[in-house]
């Protein structure tokens, strides 16, 4: 019943990350019936993107592409940072985020991925020959793994752990327990056993 | 912290109906990443989407564009089709909805919104106008009023309903109660309200 055109369309849109071919659907009516010049204005933006925007070539964050072809993120070109201090993240976003709380003075390493034996991700499809090269290019000599706290998050962080301290570079990973304004009345089980098995000494003598 | 050209496009991302900023970030950060070329592919296939699909000049449903550039979709090409039997309904995807279901043998009317007075769309901003020249052009002689069973489309059905009869036009509305399939036990009280209320005779003398 739909155009051809427009069942390629909802292909593509299909393969954002959440989006189902329902939803890549209604996104694609919506563009048709749309009259303000969305569509036009998108794939101009989108044609350009690969131009424009890479994945930094050190550590995976978003960067702006140079004349030279070359991508290297703000944070990587930042010579104040501590390059001897290393936060290792899944995504792009999470780097965003703990940017956002300003408690980072070093640099980062996206993976990119976490291992998941169920998806078929195994330890060979994690960049650990690049972390490494980039362990020694800078001479790392702290490791900060601020993976998420879930199944697939904390078997990364013990791989890597096993990985990293055989090399000589202290490994930490972030605390989890309960958050900041959070209510232990609501808390989960495992997060509330994290909070305890993690609790700080207050003892200042 | 992200590239302009990043910025730009999440917000012609959030533009897509029901995306917010979150998940345009997520989308866009994602197509940065992603080396299959989707980030091309969706951007040449979106900026020829308005020279190969337009909503139907006739009906609104979606249509190929002709090589004259006029857009006349395949149900109002057909001409076996019942031209004096509309179904109006609220949506595309409605309307793909129907014909999967066989049942209609006339042609449509795309409203393309529904009366929403909180949205501040008024009788005036439903294309009346359009709807009534169609009416006479294929001297329409029933109209079946497929909005949903839903507020605003119960108000936008009634308003049709009263502009349409005065102008001699059979006027009526699809049937709402228990789905097919569906438990009684946990239809809601406005289902089974309809339900009842639209029982059928099944005296068959």
């Amino acid at each position: 019943m739909l155009p051809d055109s427009l069942l390629h369309l909802i292909e593509l849109l299909a393969r954002l990350p959440g989006v189902g071919e329902k939803t890549a659907q209604r996104f694609a009516l919506h563009l048709v019936a749309e009259r303000s010049g969305t569509a036009q204005a998108l794939g101009e933006s989108l044609r350009e993107l690969g131009a424009r925007v890479k994945s930094c070539a050190r550590c995976g964050n978003i960067a702006e592409v140079e004349p030279t072809g070359k991508a290297i993120c703000v944070v990587c070109r930042d010579g104040r940072r501590d390059a001897s201090l290393l936060c290792i993240v899944a995504k792009v976003q999470d780097l965003l985020a703990i940017e956002r709380s300003g408690a980072m003075r070093g640099r980062y390493f996206v993976l990119g991925r976490l291992l998941s034996p169920l998806d078929g991700i195994g330890p060979d499809q994690l960049p650990l020959e690049h972390l490494l090269q980039r362990l020694s290019e800078d001479s790392v000599r702290e490791v900060i793994l601020a993976t998420p706290p879930s199944v697939d998050g904390e078997a990364t962080a013990l791989l890597l752990a096993r990985e990293l301290t055989t090399r000589g570079v202290a490994v930490s990973r972030i605390a989890s327990g309960v958050p900041h304004g959070g209510d232990l009345e609501f808390a989960d089980q495992i997060t509330l056993g994290r909070a305890i098995e993690g609790r700080r000494s207050l003892d200042s003598r």
